[in-house]
């Protein structure tokens, strides 16, 4: 890798030079395009987003991979007053670039530019905010069914590209089961690279990829079809019977069941998804039928970028790189503590190579969490559920009603997916399922739907389970030891992001659960700082700033959000007039509002100042940028002091 | 119907005379038994059931039908060493009855009596705490894994009970798509009475009920099953090949593909699980498989209670009953006023008829929240999803993007379910969805997985989302009619039980967001008390009750959790000393702690006490016990008040 300042930037902000991408502003330019001339604007995009992308890092390969199936759909459908419905969205870049965004794309990601998202707010051709996996099924089809309902819209179509990973998720099998109980046109488009951001797992997976290898199957398949198709006898009605009896005939070859005839959605495919001209003859062919159906497309992620071709798990999100050579160009120090996930992935491996208990669990997460590093060492004690993570938590609670010790790792905004399972499954019983809970707090550029802010206050409201946070390594290693060692369940959250030393690797121990710690105290300060988690190290920022200026102030890591250490706030209360608590996560319900809750019940005269994420929607940026705008930077901390004293 | 006050209790607690059941206090007992004695045994537990829940009510249909699964289940594996998981595990009452509770039946859902679902505290044969549906799957592959992965414990096996309502869940696909990944012996029974409480909905459900109706076939499918087997050509690993085969050829003679093969599970099926002799043979026969399989059963429902064959959806849960005629009985008087879901239901009909926009949403509860109202007036407007309460949630914001007005009635608990799509789906884009919450607060006998205790504070802290709670029928049809006119999405919570008033059909119209209103106002009172929600009334009875002894309190019905009317707070903070907040759900984080940070935030020296359910899991019981548990009734309002004076 080189180092950034080894290498002069590409500019990318010359949106013109793309040939006839030059052309298009809205995808009404694309329909006046020839058929023959869509390779070719495909091949444009692509090398937009390469010379994008190379400069300011977004998702790569999957949106690589997607290009063609999104060109054709401009062409065929009549968008916006059509629908499209994306799920997660990240593979919407030529999306974006097609529907009036070309200049804007450059800014895709910072703070004040484009979501790296489908989202409303900023296109009338984005129908519906995604980030999430899972939900494009339930919410195109209620869109289908309200157009239907709706006088001067019952003929507009509504379709839902779906990733072969996200439709493995539990809330994409419920639309899947409920799309044919109502009459509704829509069209399903399974977007298949076998392939989430991580390998692909699970039964609809391998039924999915030996749908596609049955090649002699395939060809007998297309001649009936074609052969049918050119003497007429294909009717709308008649296209779906043969394609019933070609599924039943393939079920019968191949030993496999066809999920989605099963539930009685027509299914078609599987077709080459990167062939932009088939995929429009087939869409042309399929757009008037009056039936819930699903089309399955095969597309190469990376597709048209030769690195990302041959390892699309590495080029997800790739960061900066050299467009001519694929050389990603890193900005990292070698210096520069590792990642939080790191530290847990690899505090894991010790803790499972001691106690035979330990268990690792995620949901299609494996990289994303570093649970890779258990799967590693321990394949048979690392289970991977794919994108479920309901699934993962009930899971969890499975293995431990056996006397395991699972820890189960997930993003903090997809837990939300998970909540009655904590709460049933796990909380109730009080079985020991440790919630290993990464990207809490800001994450930064995927911005809205993706920030982990809300999981302090959704689960300090749950009985029986302890929500701890580690300001760094060696607290964090001391939460995963002390899990292990207690009982019932324990979530943990930490940031997204490098953790704080170099040298992390210390020896774990129990900590006492609901115990905080003194990090600073100075005669005669008047105000206290309270902190749950990283937040620590900015409230020291700000501490120093203010020191210099000869105020005085104290400083607590309180660890614990629940159980709260109660004696340490009962000396701190005692002794101050004023805390300042600092949580990055929202105030509404977070840490703060427990201390609060503590005071009014101990009826303690203390003025509780909180700072933390707003009560309302925080787009990207850069997680500084974020959290200055919130107030809960060094900056801000240091104003709060001031303005308390 | 006849009143309670006609008729003579039966009494039940009369544990023998019920033939071979009198011998049995465990399943070891019911192993001893003869097979051809099994029948019989059914017969009794039949009777038995019968007797207790005519008196004692709780949930009668699924039960009866389950009992022959049940007892074959006990005859066939080793339990407790062998392990039983129940989906939802209302259906379970047998297993109750064979596990050393005869006795303790007569007390089922009553405070300290046994709860009416499985759980682990209350016995060992209870591997899991049940309640909501479709995690059985999840949580029984969890311990299955656990198991095979524990020295000595290789060899033990589990078996995951789950209905053919529950398996169209999200969380029972995500579990079925994770089955076949780690070699596992999991049996997944298949119990399908084609019924959840309602009639069944879905893809997943006409696929089932497909499978069920080709008679012909199945005779033919068993002749090759039985010919193969009694040629000694039937292995274990052949078993599979056989079905496997079968089932592609039942996929061309029906048009219909296998889900489940699909999915890499074994499927069988389907049989007559009323048969206990041949459901005993059937177990016997795939007991040992060492791979994860799926035995499809059907049963119907209230078998064995004419009555109940006949009507099972009103003998879901029927209450007090005349065992020998069937007839109910009615504890109600005419005069009392009709329940919460029924004034929403019949207020959500009059929405709908003077606006075209509203639509109607429910996850398997038509009857259960009173959409059946709309169901019946508007069929195409109104949506039975099933159990998929996620699905129902971003469905509904699918339809509010094409313009439409859905109110999506959820019951609390099973909202949790929800979250993700409440918070991604519905509040970051801000759609005019209304979210119904039904049975808010504490639901009573149902017991902990059932109380809707934590909507308010885990819905608070979602940016964007108004929170409200009616006091009265009138209110509750402002909010609602309030909803639809304004923007963006609205939590309405009511309880479980009856209104308030008998002249409940007022005019709708809107009222302001965020305004509370005051209901006593007395000259030097020093107390405020603040409530939401029907805890209104008990507030004014503790207040009755106070001013008899010249205790003077002020009352407001706060009736908005978010926005908080601050207004109104401003006023009451000037000139009371001492607020007193009542809410029924969790303390923590609730509507008390609402009205606790703004206090914090406006530096109001007002002493807050906040009255609701504590930071711990609250059993079964009636409702009046439990809230005066919790000190939240009338008598611990005004106990709250003198403490404070």
């Amino acid at each position: 890798m080189k180092k950034e300042s080894e290498k002069t930037p590409i500019i990318a902000d010359n949106i013109s030079g793309y040939g006839l991408l030059d052309s298009i502003t809205t995808p009404a330019d694309v329909r006046k395009l020839r058929l023959d001339q869509l390779p070719e604007l495909c091949a444009d995009i692509r090398q937009y987003i390469i010379d994008h992308l190379s400069v300011n890092p977004g998702h790569f390969a999957s949106s690589m991979g997607a290009v063609d199936i999104i060109v054709a759909l401009h062409y065929v459908y009549d968008t916006p007053s059509d629908h499209l419905f994306w799920d997660v969205g990240h593979q919407a870049y030529a999306h974006k670039i097609l529907t009036g965004r070309k200049e804007a794309f450059a800014n895709q990601r910072k703070k004040g530019g484009i979501s790296g998202f489908p989202s409303p707010l900023e296109s009338e051709y984005d129908t519906f905010t995604t980030g999430h996996a899972s939900n494009s099924i339930s919410a195109a089809l209620g869109r289908a069914i309200a157009d239907r309902n709706t006088p001067g819209r019952e003929t507009s179509k509504t379709v839902a590209v779906i990733g072969d990973a996200s439709i493995s998720g539990g809330l994409a099998f419920e639309g899947l089961n409920n799309v044919a109980n109502n009459p509704n046109n829509l069209l399903i488009i399974l977007n298949d690279n076998e392939m989430s951001i991580d390998a692909n797992v699970g039964g609809l997976h391998s039924y999915l990829s030996e749908l596609s290898t049955s090649a002699g199957y395939n060809k007998w398949r297309a001649k009936l079809y074609n052969a049918f198709r050119s003497k007429g006898v294909v009717t709308e009605e008649g296209k779906g019977r043969i394609q019933r009896f070609a599924n039943s005939v393939k079920s019968l070859v191949s030993g496999k069941q066809n999920i989605f005839e099963g539930l009685n959605i027509r299914y078609f495919g599987p077709f080459d998804g990167n062939d932009v001209i088939k995929v429009v003859k087939i869409l042309n062919d399929i757009k008037n039928m009056q039936t819930p159906r699903l089309l399955h497309l095969h597309t190469v992620k990376g597709k048209g970028y030769k690195p990302a071709e041959e390892n699309p798990a590495k080029w997800h999100a790739p960061g900066v790189f050299d467009p001519e050579t694929g050389e990603k160009i890193c900005s990292d120090s070698k210096d520069s503590p590792i990642p939080w996930q790191e530290v847990f992935g690899r505090s894991l491996v010790e803790l499972a190579k001691k106690d035979d208990r330990v268990m690792g669990v995620t949901a299609a997460m494996p990289s994303g969490t570093s649970i890779s590093r258990l799967l590693e060492e321990f394949p048979d004690r690392t289970f991977d559920v794919g994108i479920s993570e309901g699934h993962a938590v009930t899971f969890s609670a499975g293995l431990a009603t056996g006397g395991k010790r699972p820890f189960t790792a997930i993003y903090s905004t997809f837990l939300q997916r998970a909540y009655d399972n904590i709460v049933n499954d796990v909380c109730i019983q009080g079985l020991p399922v440790t919630l290993c809970i990464d990207r809490a707090g800001i994450v930064g550029e995927d911005g809205v739907t993706h920030h982990g802010l809300l999981d302090i206050a959704f689960l300090r409201c749950i009985p029986n389970i302890k929500v701890a946070s580690p300001a760094d390594e060696e607290t964090l290693r001391n939460l995963m030891f002390t899990s292990l060692h207690s009982d019932g369940p324990m979530a943990i959250r930490y940031p997204r992001g490098k953790a704080v030393n170099k040298d992390w690797q210390t020896d774990m121990k129990v900590i006492e659960i609901g115990k905080g710690r003194v990090i600073t105290e100075v005669e005669g300060a008047e105000i206290a700082v309270l902190t749950i988690g990283p937040a620590l190290h900015d409230a020291k920022k700000a501490l120093d700033l203010l020191s210099d200026k000869g105020i005085k102030c104290d400083l607590y890591d309180m660890i614990w959000v629940k159980p709260l250490d109660t004696s340490l706030l009962e000396k701190i209360s005692n002794t101050h007039k004023t805390v300042i608590t600092v949580e990055d996560g929202v105030t509404t319900g977070g840490f703060g509002t427990a201390v609060t809750e503590w005071c009014r019940d101990h009826n303690k005269d203390l003025k509780v100042v909180v700072l933390g994420a707003p009560d309302s929607w925080l787009a990207h940026g850069s997680v500084g940028e974020l959290k200055h705008d919130c107030g809960y930077d060094s900056d801000g901390i240091a104003k709060a002091i001031m303005s308390a004293l």
